[in-house]
């Protein structure tokens, strides 16, 4: 099988069933390049994500679970810019031709696909080593996107669902923490299936004054946040919401204080005003997904957390760093 | 250095200096996402190409270069369908932080960049094996794009400049041919720094029938379009267009020859109806570019080639395969 019969096996024959009138695909793949159809009076959002094979995701991950995560990363991207999903694209580097390998990622990328309602266009396949690199294009109306410097003093810091359990996850993959049943199987799947929270920052793009996807750790990427808009923020310890399947595994002050640095969970951190602070209950109710004020945005620089007692805890957790 | 300093240093900066009012960048690098304003009455074309050290050039290519051409390949792309260079993404895994690397390297990509006036927007950086993934993201106006499948039985099947030179160069790189001075340094920029042929594609993009860029070789590039057209196409070999300093090292012959399966030249083949064909002359004089009419569009299927006596030479050559 050569690269072309490759590509049209696993990767167009699916785009076609995916494609419809309202896809925006004016020529999808199979030409040098895809052209699309901007929606009048929208912006278009761009992203770009890589994932190496042993160092973004354990050597022992599933092909299902590596298609689902490589496009799920990037849609989280869209997310924390307040973006409705459109079309992605597909660098594959792959070190030889597994079909097997092939069909379980390919069903994978395209579950997450399908649930996000977003279309492959084009792609290149180069033998290497396992390396996937997706490329996201989005739509926001004309100028209603979230940025990272668009906090006040005074925001309350939030943040969805719960950190943490990624990292957990993680280290069950690599044999440095133990569980099982329905345990593991949620701290694995928050790992390597996360939920890019498209949904919400939809929902929040007219409300939030800040937001950033956590995928660095909670004070890290805050401190993006805190940077892009000349503030502080100071996080309450006791606050950082940490699931029970994490809890069980690690205790809840544990739990809490390794959500900290703790990368790769894909929820969304955001502030709002005390203003549009009463909206949230309304909007995160009908987007079933908890939510939790963790903290607030503050003159100086910087990101510091406080225990229970009012004493700062940490100021120096700087979360995932690539090279060090 | 860590990866955010990396990335502000490396590449922030530059893209800051190349950011103007007229770049239709709402939000550039730093942020979840690019947020891109596109034209009025123009629709978005997106090619993705991967560049693996030791795959698609060699491990001694300098890093000015690499940078070069892995914009200028993906470059080649939009000017195959006949669109306006805009942004591009920059997924970029290296093995480690070398600051020469690095300062050479993003030397040549933006180098590259200001040359066709294309604009950084974002990126990510990796640890891993030398792989440069680069999407760009040009525009056309609505409709007027140029695709594999548009040809017509009867058109002729012309090409944009020389082609062989970059296989020849890659063998210089790889001491498999010896060559020196002018002739060397000729060869070698053909291969590692291509020249996209942006405004060709531009002119051609209202007068040719269909279009691809030559990446795989010609028999094989040229056979896309016979398919996506239901075709055949007929060249002459003798009409294969090889420079002077390529017949300088093979012979006019061999040339012609090896030119029919060698890829990485990102000359542009093209078909053109007879009504339009007189246009050609005065099209490529105003772009000072070399262009040769190689043969016609025929019924039937595949590519054939023609020797001086007109008996057919080959309809073998496959071109380049990823995998074999």
């Amino acid at each position: 099988m050569n690269e072309f019969e490759l590509i049209h096996h696993y990767f167009k024959q699916r785009y076609s069933d995916a494609a419809g009138s309202a896809s925006g695909i004016s020529l999808g793949i199979g030409d040098d390049a895809a052209v699309l159809q901007p929606t009048l009076g929208c912006q278009t959002v761009v992203a770009v994500d890589t994932l190496v094979s042993g160092v973004h995701f354990p050597e022992n991950a599933s092909a299902y679970d590596i298609g689902w995560r490589s496009l799920a990363v990037n849609l989280s991207d869209l997310a924390a810019m307040g973006a409705v999903p459109r079309w992605f694209t597909l660098a594959l580097t792959i070190p030889s031709i597994n079909k097997d390998w092939l069909q379980a990622f390919s069903a994978g990328l395209f579950g997450c696909a399908q649930d996000y309602n977003i279309k492959l266009v084009g792609g290149d396949t180069t033998a290497g080593p396992l390396t996937l690199s997706v490329q996201v294009v989005g739509e926001v109306a004309d100028g209603n996107y979230l940025t990272r410097s668009g906090a006040r003093e005074g925001d309350s810091v939030y943040l969805t669902g719960h950190i943490g359990d990624a990292m957990a996850g993680l280290g069950i993959m690599q044999n440095r923490y133990s569980a099982g049943g329905t345990q593991r199987e949620y701290l694995l799947n928050r790992f390597m299936k996360p939920t890019p929270r498209i949904e919400a920052g939809l929902a929040l793009s007219r409300l939030a004054s800040a937001a950033i996807d956590i995928s660095d750790g909670l004070v890290a990427d805050l401190g993006h946040i805190a940077k892009a808009s000349q503030l502080s923020a100071q996080l309450q310890l006791d606050k950082i919401p940490v699931s029970n399947p994490l809890i069980e595994l690690l205790s809840r002050g544990t739990a809490q204080q390794l959500a900290l640095s703790a990368g790769d969970d894909y929820e969304i951190c955001f502030t709002v005003s005390s203003e549009k602070e009463q909206q949230l209950p309304g909007v995160f109710e009908k987007l079933q997904l908890n939510y939790s004020r963790i903290g607030e945005m503050k003159p100086g620089t910087g990101v510091s957390v406080l225990g229970e007692n009012g004493t700062q805890v940490s100021d120096r957790s700087t979360g995932y760093q690539h090279f060090s």
